[in-house]
């Protein structure tokens, strides 16, 4: 189905820099056609312009209900009126519930699909449904790969569809996986305090979010164990440690428009000495193309990987068997659109980077 | 010493408001003189402005030693050339080592003193030295009656010096007072997590704390116990509760001029409900007049006490026997300028809100 | 009618400053009883916290349709329910059509009025409803007294009502009137571009007022001569010099809260030096206690004015016979709530300032 | 000297986009190495990461006087240590005066030179003296080739060496230039009024750019005639259009990081209604592939093109004969390092947008 041609891989962040010549050898560059439903909202939109720079993607459409507008220069269409089935790949930008829908719709006609709801993230459709208030659309799609590579890559490659992770769950998971799959963590609460940029909240219409309420404010919502994510988080946590937590979660709002830090307090078992769990960290991330480990005395920020594809992740001392976590992402890249073509490479065999250095 | 006259005391915030009239009845105006060290800096700025409209204050001086500007429409003298012995009072804004040195001053010339600066803070010479890397300026004036009204009152009253507290550890105390009180804090680690505007870092030029760094970033700085706020935190929880702690604190730099969110998770001893943590934070502040409680299901948040006087505390469920305190002030007000008021007022015998609402 | 005790006026805005004992004498204080309509907005909620500190006024009701939240802590009723004849005065914020229908209610009933909305600035109905897109709601309230206290004092005092000009209008006319008053501006354009916090457009949930759109955004908006404070504008000049403009006007929103800056380029006439133009300048604004005029080489800012009640002008040269005015103001307040207060103060008999320093 | 491969040259910004497949034939893919002076500051940091995805380019050395730090990865050396003439050209981003220098030695060793300074901006050395008060560091180049391609490609095409524009005069030469060439201005003051980014003050520490002084201001600085690119944009005009002007300048700080939209009020000679004007636009942009004129009723602001490499102008109707023009780009891109890109392009016989769709 891919088309191709004797086309160049982008290769290398750097292939401009450095005295060797790295220009890549020739090679098949195959070509596949995508389309994207909910192309206007903040992920979509970055999602677009992600695309637009893939050297083996080709947009074929966009979908928009309510919006006659273009987005990097597309003209968008209704998606009753998309050509579902003329695509190899589906990016979905809808809310939950129709998401996982559409999801179904395009498994069933062989269409690879990348969900950025919640609807394919949990694999409990009951807990899907006491936190999302309604049955869940697509139960014969569950559990579903979840889309978070560093994690799960093995499982993504080839994968006929995958669930996107939230950017909150992102940021933690990419600050706790190395210990629990280690198995350092305790049954101690975890502490998870992000601050998010306000593009998180996407773009419904709400008096919180108007920017003379936003600005100058620091706002703390849905506290503790009632937001969306702390299942999310506990699920796939518990995958890879079964005995952790329980999560503790704050997520706070800050006058920014895109980026997330996670400051994560975790305690950790005996005998996980703070260079034990840098060694650790260390190991897990230096052949990870997308996320960073920071060396010691270092903390995570949110400035440096805005408007970027990676994440970065950082560990401090704290007190006793507490240690300190700092992990940032762009909540609209790595926390949604470029870990949704980070999978989708996957998915199609692609250089797992391909449009995303 | 005060001049007197016939005058008329303001009294309540909302005087204006409501069906009865509430106009004060006459009584005694007491007048006193004082002077500011250090008007130019962002802490002393606001405390001029609040001082040119309190009451019972006539500002005789101010000082800088660099600038010629005015402040709030007064003169700047150099510090050697204010007249410290005609004053009642004086406020001091000075960086640690030369505030304490003239705090010493000023009370050995019977003037009273409120220090802005870390020098009167921590009993214990020791721990000065070990976390500001000097001796101590002025050891015989330890300790000091540490100022933070809500918990140390008694103490303030007819004070001839006073220890004002920094703004991190004032939005953590109030978070926690009333728990360590009663006894309710268990041995854990505190974690406290702080959000503050850039203002607190005052006017030294920093890279990074120009416009275009601070801007879009959430900056997390001096993690874990390295912070000099962290001994200052734990001597006055010591003082209520013997064994709570080690505390962890990781203050954040977000991009807001003022304000400061402290996200506080601390474990209660058992015994305590969520409902008797609530009740105790209730009767705690039920007649502060700068600190208010909020009701269950609301959150502490910045913007509403930006510029404000006063202090917001709200209590949430975490996980266990872990519950959330989120505690927001105005770091340069009950984190700096108000709060030296509001000290000032109780050693002069005034009301304790005078000029402050 | 107003309420009357043997209390002490407010005086001076820097009473506690100086060496002179400058505490005010006694006299009589009256009191009177107010009412807001619209009382949730920005400008209605500025205006609230301006009057709870009024020495003068207490705030009898205040009204909201859809919010039962309070302000300044004060229940909010709906303004059927409102005792509109029991009280003194009425500010009236609210939108305009109501407000102008509003404001003929309460000058029958005999109340004083101040009007926020535009229903009463112009005299013309012809011209309202050529911008307002409606019949005029209270024509036989036209002329009315424009409440810019500045150029307009001798009819404000003791006015039964009064529009409260807008604030793109205020921050102009302070930069024009001494020029106009004195016969110095050409028949060319008068470029008046200014600069507004997203306050400005009020609470009304729309996209381009969300914070993700409007951060790091400058946008302009109603160019030329379609926005609707362009006739107002050109109406208050012609009464001062009947040849000037026409006005072309381009406001832009920037990402700020609250201010506005108007720079604005004016081709003066023959005879009309720098000097001669600083020179009126200083002499119109030298007695104002809400306008400060700037000495030369200085320029107005926002962040001076930012939540104060003063408007700061200064004169720039530009070339040949085009000067450059800059003129700052906080646009909820000298644009909007504490302009009103002004005006009530002139209408009352009270000092202008009352309640302002 | 360019190294050469049988690689494909990247094409059109959505070549990713539509139902045509648009993939490049293979061609020959020179590659130039090249030097960056100056690699730390705001414009190099942005010149790095355009270099680090340019096709055609391999960064050889990137120079920094004080920094230790890596910038896109990539080791920073002393200016004395980098090897100046192995390059095929370097771009200076320096301070004027040591960048004229370095320009002078450059093109001595015979390579490309594109300076970011002022230096080669002003073709008379007087000009530059009186503004800059230092006598001019390489007369011998003057005159510069003027890097605004929109307006002088010929010259820019094979070019030794580059003077690269200042940010306001790129704005507004682009929103000038089609009517300048075409004859329609007047000799009335042109009054451009521009609204900047903190980030075009560069990295140098002062107070009045730290985020608590910027943050919710709105500053304009040296206004009129004084600011140093009234006499870079002059002089472009003039050699468009001999008498026009002069041009009254008002650049206004405000707080977003990158971004500038210049507001020009224009008067144009009889003949030149609002169509008439637009058509010369259009025609003049029609087949620009980095400049968007908008259709009627649109305006230009910042963020559409903040963090991107094109500029947007719209034309308004004024009132009379001046007319109202918006122009929008990303200072530190198409105000600075995308457009010294689309120079060294030119000047090296690439595609004219190669490294920026």
């Amino acid at each position: 189905m891919p088309d191709s041609d004797q086309a160049l891989a982008v290769t290398g962040k750097h292939a401009a820099f450095g005295l060797e010549e790295t220009r890549p050898s020739r090679s098949a560059n195959p070509i596949y056609s995508v389309g994207i439903y909910g192309a206007t909202g903040y992920a979509g939109q970055v999602l677009m312009s992600i695309l637009a720079h893939h050297p083996n993607v080709r947009v074929a459409f966009a979908t928009s209900e309510s919006s006659k507008e273009t987005v990097e220069g597309m003209e968008l269409v209704a998606s009753a009126d998309a050509p579902l089935a003329s695509v190899d790949a589906v990016f979905l930008c809808l809310p939950h519930g129709p998401s996982g829908a559409m999801a179904a719709k395009a498994v069933e006609a062989g269409v690879r699909v990348i969900d950025f709801s919640a609807d394919l993230r949990l694999d409990s459709t009951d807990v899907y449904k006491a936190f999302y208030k309604q049955d869940h659309p697509a139960p014969q799609l569950l559990p579903a790969p979840y889309g978070l590579p560093e994690i799960n890559r093995a499982k993504l490659i080839k994968a006929k569809y995958v669930a996107n992770p939230g950017c909150h769950v992102t940021a933690t998971l990419l600050g706790l996986y190395p210990l629990a799959k280690a198995g350092a963590l305790t049954g101690d609460p975890l502490i998870v305090d992000t601050k998010t940029g306000i593009s998180g909240a996407g773009k419904a219409l709400k008096l919180e979010n108007m920017f003379v309420e936003a600005y100058g404010d620091v706002r703390p919502y849905n506290l503790g164990r009632v937001h969306r994510h702390v299942p999310e988080m506990e699920q796939e946590l518990h995958k890879l440690q079964p005995i952790v937590g329980p999560i503790i979660f704050v997520p706070h709002c800050v006058p920014i428009d895109v980026g997330l830090l996670a400051t994560i307090y975790a305690r950790v078992n005996p005998g996980w000495s703070l260079d034990r769990v840098r060694e650790t960290f260390e190991v897990a991330y230096k052949d990870e193309p997308l996320v960073s480990f920071l060396p010691a005395g270092k903390v995570a920020q949110v400035k440096p990987v805005a408007h970027k594809n990676n994440a970065v992740v950082a560990v401090t001392e704290g007190a006793g068997d507490t240690i300190i976590i700092t992990s940032a992402i762009d909540n609209l890249r790595k926390g949604a659109s470029s870990q949704a073509v980070q999978s989708f490479n996957l998915m199609m065999g692609l250089p797992e980077t391909a449009g995303l250095l």
